[in-house]
C-alpha cells in the first residue's frame, strides 16, 4: 500500500508533530544523554533495556515488555488492519563494560561512546511517539516500536533475527526501519551479508628438528591463503572476502599444534555469499588433503575445524517497494538529495526474508562512531530536518489514518 | 696431541683423584643444590654468575674473573705449553624469572626446574678441579675453566660466541668441552647449526568490504608457507625448517596491516643450512612480488621484515681429532658404549671455527629437561660413573703431567 507522502507532510496534523518536536527538542536531547550514560556493552544490554521498557511504559504503548531475547517491544496501535510497521533502533553499543560513557557537552555537540550510534536513535524514536501523540495522529498500520539488542559484531543481529524468526509479532511485520545512524541522504536498502569463521588447523605438532617432515597445519593455513588470494567473485553484486587475524604455533624450535585464521566473506547477492562459502570449504578441504599428503602422518594428519563467529544474511528491498518510495517522497521535502547504497545493519534480517526493510538515519551530525571519541552535533536547525524526514517517511509507510 | 687414556686411568694419581670424587659425592649433591637454587633465568644469570665466581676463587684459579658478557673463567695452569683446553658448563636455565627453583629430595632424585641442565655440568666442573688437586694431578695443557651465560634459546650461544671472538683467551683454546646434560653414551661431534627469523609482511590494511581488492599481507605469508612445505632439504647432512609461530591481524573485519611468522631452519651442514637460508630469503621476495602484482597497491605495498631471532653456526669435529678419540678411548673404561650424536650445544660455535669441540654429559640420570619437573638420580654409583669417565676423557685430552 502506498500513502500520498505529499499529503500528509502538508497535513495541518503533520505540522502540528513537527511543532511537537520542535518544542522538546530539548527534551529530546535530554534523553539522548540520559539513555547514553546507561552503559549497553555487546551482550549486556539489559540495564538500558530496563530504562527503555520504562520509557515505553510512560508513552503508554500497549503490550511493553522485553521478549526472550532481550528486545524491548511495545505497540501504538493504528486502524488495525492487522499488520505493523516495525520501527527499529539498537540499544547496544561496541564498547566493552567498563567504558566511561559520561556525555560531555560542548555547545551543541555532545561527546560520548556511542552517543550516535545508536543512542540517538533510541531517543528519536520516543520523541517519534511523543509527536504522534501530541498531534493526535492515527496510522493505518499499527507501529510496532522496537529497542533491540545485539546488532553491533558478534551480536550478530541476534536481537532482530528473533523478532523475525520467533517473536510474538513475526507474521504481522509488513515493514521494517532500522533508525540507524545518523545520515539521510542515503538510505540502506541493499543488505551486505557476510560470514565469519575461525578456522583452526590442527595437527600432532613436535619437535621443528627431531619430528621434521611431521604434517605442519602451518602449511595447510599457507595453501588455504595462498588459494584466497586467486579467488574470483563478482563486482556486482558486491562480494568481498579477508583473511584478518592469525595465530598459532608456541615456540620458534616446535611445529604448531595449532594455527587459526577468522575470515570474512561479504555480498549484497546470497547466492554470490554461499558461492564464496563453497569455494573457501573446498580450499580448506584442499589445504588440509594436500599437507596430509605431503608430510608424515605416522603421529596425527592435519584437520581442520570452521567455527562460524557471524552470520549476517545478504538481501534488499526493491525500489519500487511503498517503504523506498515513500523515504524517496519524503526525504527532498526536507533538503535531502535521497540515494541507495548498501551496508549490513538490522535490515539485513527482513530483507533476507523478503519483507521491505530499509535503514533511515536519525539526523543531526556527527563522526567517529565506534571510536571512544564518537560525537554528536544536536544543533536545533539540522538535528530536527532529519527528525521531521524521519516522521514522514514512516508515516508515509504506516499512512494517517483519515 | 693424543695422550695414552688407558695409561692416565691407570695411574696412581686418577686413582686418587676417583677416591677423591667419590668421597666428596655428598659436597658434589650439596653444590648442585646450592647452586640450582639461586635462579638463573635467560639474560639474567648474575647472581649464579657470582656465587660460581666465588667457588672458582675458593678453589685457588688463576685470573678469576667475570668478562664482558658474563661468562665466569678461571685458569688451572698445565706445564705451560701456551694451548689451553677449555671445560664449560652453561650458567643460564630456560625458566624465566620467579620460577620457584627450591630443590625437593626424594631419596637420591634431586627435582628441580635447571637442576640437570645444566646445573649439575657446573657442580661437575667444581668436583673435577678438587679432585685434580687432591691427587696433585697436572696436566700439560692449561684448563681454562667456564661457567658461561646465554647457551639456551634466545640466549644464542653469545657467551660461548664471545667466548671465541673476542674473549682474551680466544686465540689460545685449542680444544673445548661443553659438560652439558647427563648422558655420556652419545657425545656430541656434530653441531647442528640453525638461523631463526621472526618474518613479517606489513601492507596498508584497510576495511574488508570497503579496501576489497587491497593487497593483503596475509596472502604473502600464505604464499610463503606453501613454498616452504615444498623446500626441498638433503637428509645428509640432516636439514630441517620449520614455520612454527604466527600473529597478526586485529579486527575479523580489517585487512591486517602486519602478519609475522617465526620460523626455524637447522642444519648439520653450514653449506646446506646457508642454501636453505637462500631458498627462504627467494621465497619471502617472491611472496612479497606476487601479492603486489595480485592486488592493489594504491594505498601501500606489501613489504617484509626478516629479523634474525637465531644464529647459532653448524659444523663438526672430525672423529679423528684427540678429542673425540680420548672420549672413545676413556668412556668404555667406564661402562659407556661411546656413539657420536648430532645437536645444538656451546660446541657450535667453537666447531664452526674449526677448532675440535665436543658435548660430554656430566652422568647420573634424569628427565624432563626444560620442564618446571625436572630431575636427577644423584645415585652414587651411576653419578660417580659419569664423573670419572668424564675427569678421563678432560684428562685425555689436556695431558696428565709426568
Amino acid at each position: 500500500m502506498t500513502y500520498d507522502v505529499a499529503k500528509i507532510i502538508s497535513s495541518e496534523a503533520f505540522g502540528m508533530a513537527q511543532d511537537i518536536l520542535r518544542d522538546q527538542h530539548d527534551r529530546f536531547v535530554d534523553e539522548i544523554i540520559e539513555l547514553t550514560e546507561i552503559p549497553s556493552p555487546p551482550f549486556k544490554e539489559e540495564r538500558r533495556a530496563k530504562a527503555y521498557e520504562q520509557k515505553f511504559r510512560e508513552l503508554g504503548l500497549e503490550d511493553v515488555h522485553r521478549d526472550e531475547i532481550g528486545n524491548v517491544l511495545g505497540i501504538r496501535r493504528g486502524r488495525g488492519n492487522g499488520q505493523m510497521i516495525a520501527v527499529a533502533a539498537h540499544m547496544d553499543t561496541v564498547f566493552p563494560e567498563g567504558t566511561d560513557c559520561t556525555v560531555r557537552r560542548e555547545g551543541t555537540k555532545l561527546f560520548a561512546p556511542g552517543v550516535g550510534d545508536d543512542t540517538r536513535g533510541l531517543a528519536a524514536l520516543l520523541a517519534f511517539i511523543r509527536a504522534l501523540d501530541g498531534a493526535g495522529i492515527g496510522t493505518e498500520q499499527d507501529l510496532l516500536f522496537v529497542g533491540d539488542v545485539g546488532e553491533e559484531g558478534k551480536g550478530d543481529l541476534r536481537g532482530v533475527r528473533h523478532l523475525f524468526t520467533k517473536g510474538k509479532y513475526r507474521d504481522q511485520i509488513a515493514g521494517f526501519f532500522t533508525v540507524d545512524g545518523l545520515q539521510l541522504e542515503e538510505i540502506t536498502t541493499r543488505a551486505v551479508g557476510s560470514y565469519r569463521y575461525r578456522i583452526t588447523f590442527r595437527g600432532p605438532g613436535g619437535h621443528s628438528l627431531m619430528a621434521f617432515g611431521t604434517v605442519n597445519p602451518a602449511y595447510a593455513l599457507g595453501t588455504l591463503l595462498a588459494g584466497m588470494a586467486r579467488i574470483n567473485v563478482p563486482e556486482t553484486p558486491q562480494t568481498t572476502f579477508c583473511a584478518s587475524t592469525f595465530g598459532g604455533g608456541t615456540s620458534v624450535n616446535a611445529i604448531p599444534e595449532e594455527v587459526w585464521t577468522e575470515v570474512d566473506l561479504r555480498s549484497e547477492g546470497q547466492a554470490e555469499l554461499d558461492k564464496l562459502d563453497a569455494d573457501l570449504r573446498d580450499l580448506v578441504e584442499q589445504a588440509v588433503a594436500g599437507e596430509n599428503a605431503r608430510g608424515d602422518t605416522t603421529n596425527g594428519e592435519i584437520a581442520a575445524e570452521i567455527t562460524r563467529i557471524g552470520n549476517r544474511p545478504a538481501g534488499g528491498t526493491p525500489h519500487d517497494a511503498a517503504i523506498v518510495q515513500a523515504a524517496f517522497a519524503a526525504l527532498p521535502h526536507f533538503g535531502f538529495e535521497a540515494t541507495t547504497g548498501s551496508s549490513s545493519t538490522d535490515a539485513n534480517i527482513p530483507m533476507s526474508l523478503g519483507i521491505p526493510a530499509i535503514r533511515l538515519g536519525s539526523g543531526g551530525t556527527g563522526g567517529r562512531a565506534h571510536s571512544l571519541d564518537e560525537w554528536i552535533d544536536v544543533e536545533p536547525e539540522e538535528s530536527l530536518r532529519g527528525l521531521y524526514a524521519g516522521l514522514a517517511t514512516i508515516l508515509g509507510t504506516a499512512g494517517l489514518a483519515k
